[in-house]
């Protein structure tokens, strides 16, 4: 009855699984009102700390709980910093269904599809250049998925330590990408109509004069009430500001500083489950779209499930 | 590395372990304020609800994550109620070192070990017979564990059922008890001066006037804010009043209705773990004690962390 899931397992299951219907499904869910997501469980400890986040859609099968850990020092020893697991529950019965050590890779799969999706409903038809904003895990699996919902190959690539873009620029070309490197983020602005920030900073990257009409920016980095990547006029000039979360995103990423500077309203804001649901979003070629994601549990629920019926074959 | 522990395994390696000196010890360190355990996570759903009771002792190798669930109408088709499994992670790395499917077998045991361990502590010195209140799983593995602290095998078991007195009687015969059954609650409290509460009755068991001179009386049934077996006026009488954790007294179990009634006061109540590490518990056999157990995360880390070590061999 109960199945485990190795990393190597999930990974052949992930060959042939597209989770992405799974998720936007998740998302229209999760705007419905329909999930059923306690509070953050966290344990803070001296070398590392431990979040427990769980969840599920009322009256489906399964209840979800991911366990996910941050040990910054591991990486001294040879061991990832991130680590965890998923495991899946029978919603009827309670019984543990499917332990899924997935050690992460779900999570950030999950987080850079929430980002294809986004781009799927929010970003302008024709894509000129995907700008990248960071040189990490998520500048390159958003890249990524994003293949899935645009035909542009052309990346422009921004950070600031000249050898970690190098590093991109040659993984993302191996992986078919056409990649110009710049430290300057008008550059990245001026010919990029479709930006994914993907940093943990604490002051704006972007400023508001940086952007031309018709972009749309997805911004995944800040998942705390301290980190921002965008300056807060950005989404006060937006037509159109998105999120995952409404309830989360009163107190972490870009529009809880927006809201806190008093140049937007959460009133005014859309969650993407009704965009996808068919809530109008961008309504043309020329307008600003900004999308925070701050990552919700329903995510991990579907994602969980999406590979677990994935391995019943 | 990683270990997984199925319920045959563990129930082997109960048969030559002895947990109780490891929970003496988690008690002595969570009334030294040693332990990190945050609230417990809870998702409540349609047909059960899933608590989550996680944390560590700050410095040592391990911590743990409990999942725990009650689904009430599982047993109408064949299935236990009550399920569960503990996790062991490293507290210097994050990683899953053991994932125990212990079905809710190791809460059972550490909670009868927390009787036994209260009367090694409390009880007076000569047993003249233990008395049962209730007629479930507790009221046999309290009997059961408090075999290692007492010589004594005379049981007198109360309940409302006569059908699960017989059945309760046959069972603990069986297992070497000499057990008188009664419904009448004067005779038990006449015959034993070690009486354990396993019920999860809302209404007073046991009044004040029923309790002799000498006796010890463990309450470990009412674990919610709901729950007492006991008329306040006894505690109002006991010469001592310990609980596991005053913490969680404040709320649930017996204390916290001795204390709205104004019959108490919290400054006068011991813990479990003061008692343990030296503090002065009972004086003579003449004095009345009692002792209101709700359950604590440091007994289900030190117990996972007991069964995973003895399972190195």
């Amino acid at each position: 009855m109960m199945k485990t899931l190795s990393l190597t397992q999930i990974e052949n299951i992930l060959e042939n699984l597209d989770p992405i219907p799974a998720i936007e499904q998740g998302f229209v869910e999760y705007s419905k009102g329909k999930c059923n997501i306690p509070p953050i469980g966290e344990l803070l400890m001296d070398k590392g700390d431990v979040h427990i986040k769980y969840g599920c859609i009322t009256g489906e099968d399964y209840y979800v709980i991911k366990i996910a850990s941050g040990f910054y020092d591991n990486n001294k020893i040879g061991l990832p910093n991130s680590n965890g697991l998923m495991l899946l529950f029978s919603q009827n019965t309670g019984e543990l269904i499917c332990t899924l050590h997935d050690q992460c890779l779900l999570t950030d799969i999950r987080t850079a599809i929430a980002g294809a999706i986004t781009a799927k409903y929010m970003a302008p038809k024709n894509i000129s250049a995907i700008g990248i904003v960071g040189t990490g895990v998520q500048a390159r699996m958003q890249a990524e998925y994003l293949k899935s919902v645009t035909p542009c190959r052309d990346i422009v690539v921004w950070g600031r330590d000249p050898e970690k873009l190098v590093n991109y620029r040659n993984d993302m070309r191996q992986s078919g990408f056409k990649v110009t490197a710049t430290m300057d983020m008008d550059e990245l602005c001026a010919s990029a109509n479709l930006i994914v920030t993907t940093t943990p900073a604490e002051q704006p990257l972007i400023k508001a004069d940086q952007i031309r009409p018709g972009t749309h920016i997805t911004a995944m980095g800040s998942d705390t009430p301290n980190k921002k990547e965008l300056d807060v006029n950005i989404l006060a000039l937006a037509d159109v500001v998105a999120c995952d979360s409404k309830e989360q995103c009163y107190i972490r990423g870009e529009i809880c500083h927006a809201i806190k500077a008093g140049v937007i309203d959460m009133a005014n804001t859309l969650e993407l489950g009704n965009i996808i649901d068919g809530q109008k979003g961008r309504i043309n070629d020329q307008q600003i779209t900004v999308a925070d994601l701050t990552g919700v549990a329903v995510q991990d629920i579907k994602i969980a499930e999406a590979v677990y019926l994935a391995s019943l074959g």
